[in-house]
């Protein structure tokens, strides 16, 4: 199969309700299904390009719909979105979006969004039903507005961050706990975070009403 | 103010809806509410003994019921509950049980479940809808059930954890990425979890039905 941009990694979490995942989804070049997520797919549009993962949680109606595009990727050494995005990043892929990663059981999220941390050679960034994470590794400007909930999340205490934009900036300092980059905020349209030493993860919440 | 064991902190997240959690709710010795917490527990038993945070929350309904059990912590270098946290250790708490951590925001939940790898001085475990977490530093024996979804959270890769009683055990064996300790099970009525060199998150999912 070839990969048309947008690539979209669909998991199985909760099924996104809010207008910003749900139009990345309509909008997907290539639809990728992590395991049981295609279950929610039977009878909708898009379909999905591939259905990956060790297929244990695929419905037998889903099994049947998609069987030309099974991609059994067996192994207990990680889970279905993180071989899912080893499976992408194979193929070439560059970008990918990932939805439904959260919701359901925390441990499920929690370990999706600190699978972000790992370096896969793309990048990532994933929506939720309330805001969108990005991983930031060099440096990288956001589209924001004033006020905006901006929180980030950084891989270790080594990792230094400098921002602006920010009502709380950082200049080429670390942030001393993994939670202790939560409740920013934007100081308006834009805002920029530059990483040295590692990962982190920027959370904006979306507009209030979009 | 006195605190009667067990104490309960509930924070801002989804309310509880699972049994579990509620019962716990229910049987607190000490509620401690965390700023807007407490919005939802008017006209509710039990009450709260206490609602602290910088109090930015509060609804004036809030307010005006629990104006006698106010506990104003501002500071913008904590959050609500980090803050709740340190209150109640500071007043010779032991052992915490926190609820309505997580949902809505994904930062929020993150962020509170990662800040419970620092060290309050407080046995501290945390209920959502789904499972339980419990911070583990040294070692520590789990009630559990035959295939009980665990999920093991090391706050750094330098963390040596051995484990008895879960499919996947682990024999003085870091965990090379924070995602990694995701999906094991438990064998049986009891596991066993211990730790060197810093802070693990254990998650235990519920039984079915319970």
């Amino acid at each position: 199969m070839s990969f048309n941009p947008p690539v979209v990694v669909l998991t199985n979490g909760v099924f996104p309700t809010h207008d910003r995942p749900l139009k990345v989804l309509r909008r997907a070049g290539t639809l990728i299904c992590c395991d049981g997520a295609a279950n929610k797919l039977i009878g909708r549009t898009p379909e999905p390009d591939a259905v990956v993962g060790d297929l244990d949680s695929l419905s037998e109606e889903a099994r049947v719909a998609f069987h030309d595009r099974l991609v059994e990727l067996p192994s207990q050494q990680s889970g279905d979105l993180e071989k899912a995005l080893r499976w992408v990043a194979g193929k070439g892929a560059k970008e990918v979006t990932i939805l439904g990663a959260t919701g359901l059981r925390e441990d499920h999220s929690l370990g999706n969004l600190l699978m972000l941390w790992t370096d896969f050679g793309l990048d990532i960034t994933l929506l939720t039903d309330t805001g969108q994470f990005t991983v930031v590794r060099s440096a990288r400007s956001f589209r924001s507005f004033e006020g905006q909930a901006v929180s980030l999340f950084p891989e270790s205490s080594r990792v230094r961050i400098t921002t602006s934009g920010l009502v709380y900036p950082l200049q080429d300092a670390p942030i001393s706990a993994p939670h202790k980059g939560t409740s920013n905020r934007s100081l308006g349209p834009v805002f920029s975070v530059m990483v040295t030493g590692g990962a982190v993860l920027v959370y904006q919440g979306y507009p209030p009403g979009a």
